[in-house]
């Protein structure tokens, strides 16, 4: 079928499985930050994943939760937040750039989750547009960038309507010119929809969430939901794959319990490639290398890396196993 | 006395214990690489602890052991080297630069020691100069070195003779007017004594290791040994800190599981500062600040901050615990 196809330094192929930095590497850097993406991209690993809020002024800017975190945001007076902050998008550019995100606060689970984890102090939430230069400078010509758009049909305030949710996105893109250079991702299939109306080009990775791991996440392959805007599964003999397929996907990205030997198979059978999220502990790394999925998006790039090697694999084309 | 000083942000005080990120930071990224000390101080670190050893032509170069290490070695064909390679002293800097040092080998147990450890390609050994002119640079006019001068006298060819070991390195350090930035240590005392002829301004950290917990590696304190330099621990009441304070050291720097609360309140009551080398484990980095340490070498520098961050501690005077 007629879709955009992944860049080729995206696509895993025999020996291959691309690693994506989540959210730059926020396991040994504080997510989202441009320090955390410059060192996902030096350590060699082509690939960031990053999110996407819109703030008020419609500015994209590279932010996970609708609200600032308390556990990872400081306020302008050097203070932790005392509770989430009122939603970003109801919120200026200028005035996010008052807090500071470069570290996790001591007693949170948040923290606890992430302890290797650097404190630094004076880190702004970056915009799109600055993540972009990065990309335009030479040293970093092989990398990628793999940006999930965040919107939650359960919540519709927390983001723009989602045709101004995509323009500002597809506009930075386009004036960095990296279009060539970035897959788009949402677990809110009609952001997907809505690009592949403004931007039939760029290639497009469906989300999808089935098994509740993470308590406050929302499951979102729920039949003819608008998560999915409007498809259903069990109309495609319960294949996700397949409905991705249908709707033009160029990648599958189902959370990494949730994924089989059978639906890889079937993704594959497809031309889908399957992308896992997020695989932290080796054990996991290593299950999903032995499955052979095509890109692993960790919070440990580094560990993946090494666990890619032992294996005889590698995550990209010039650098391998070394001989004995 | 009348004996150099540490620098005042290298010295620890109430609140504040200064972390040495140990090769860099070499739990993430490839030691004594300049990958590695440039994120130790991205990240706010303001002390990268690194070896020294001397090429065949006189040139300080940033490596730990007497011989290229196999487990952490590629030659110039890109394979793993099959031995340790002949003596670094027999070879010379250009020869040095044929060998890449950015990662680990799977299958070696010192792989297995850091499997976090980012692998790359196409890494050489830096030199000292190299280093010095990272601490020129105006954003790390904070920066500051802990030098460790390899020399071990059961190995006496793995090394040049003493002066013409020290003098290259002074002429680094002096060259780019870093001398009030540096600190230098050595398990060979007789070094210390030959830096205090050649350069008496510049404070010496004095190692010791009693307790064989690394099966490789020689244990110094040995009475009257060349270890060092002669001196007697049995002739000052078995007191270390009593024989550092009388050699005119600033610093005592004893294996972390060698120091109780004894040996360092009579290190501090003679106005020595304390750096325990290379604390790891997030109980053990506890331990030693809740004895009150005033340096802790570590290879994994992030996850100290965090530890001390979460005991109302920093290890900088500029960055202190958010409060609530």
């Amino acid at each position: 079928m007629n879709r955009p196809m992944l860049p080729e330094k995206m696509r895993g192929s025999a020996g291959i499985i691309r690693l994506h930095g989540h959210r730059g590497a926020r396991g040994v850097l504080p997510e989202n930050t441009l320090i955390g993406f410059r060192n996902t991209f030096e350590i060699g690993v082509q690939v960031v994943e990053t999110d996407i809020m819109v703030t008020a002024d419609g500015v994209p800017v590279l932010t996970h939760n609708p609200r600032l975190m308390a556990a990872a945001t400081r306020g302008p007076d050097g203070s932790w937040l005392t509770q989430d902050s009122k939603p970003i998008v109801q919120m200026t550019h200028d005035n996010l750039q008052q807090f500071d995100v470069g570290g996790l606060r001591d007693g949170t689970g948040y923290a606890a989750r992430y302890p290797d984890q650097a404190f630094l102090s004076g880190i702004r939430i970056p915009d799109l547009a600055q993540l972009a230069t990065l990309l335009q400078s030479p040293e970093h010509a092989d990398a990628f960038l793999n940006i999930e758009i965040k919107s939650n049909p359960d919540h519709p305030d927390d983001a723009p309507p989602i045709p101004r949710l995509v323009a500002p996105v597809l506009a930075v893109i386009n004036a960095a010119g990296i279009a060539d250079r970035v897959l788009l991702q949402s677990f809110d299939w009609r952001v997907l929809s809505e690009i592949a109306r403004q931007a039939p080009q760029i290639p497009l990775s469906y989300l999808t969430y089935e098994t509740r791991a993470y308590p406050t996440m929302a499951v979102n392959v729920i039949d003819g939901s608008l998560w999915l805007d409007g498809a259903s599964i069990a109309d495609h003999n319960g294949s996700i794959p397949q409905v991705v397929s249908n709707l033009g996907g160029a990648v599958w990205s189902p959370y990494f319990q949730d994924l089989t030997s059978q639906t890889l198979a079937e993704a594959h059978a497809l031309g889908l490639a399957v992308n896992v999220w997020t695989v932290n502990e080796t054990a996991d790394i290593n299950r999903m290398i032995d499955l052979g999925v095509d890109g692993i998006t960790t919070d440990y790039p580094a560990r993946a890396q090494r666990c890619l090697l032992a294996k005889g694999q590698s995550w990209r084309e010039d650098i391998t196993p070394p001989p004995a």
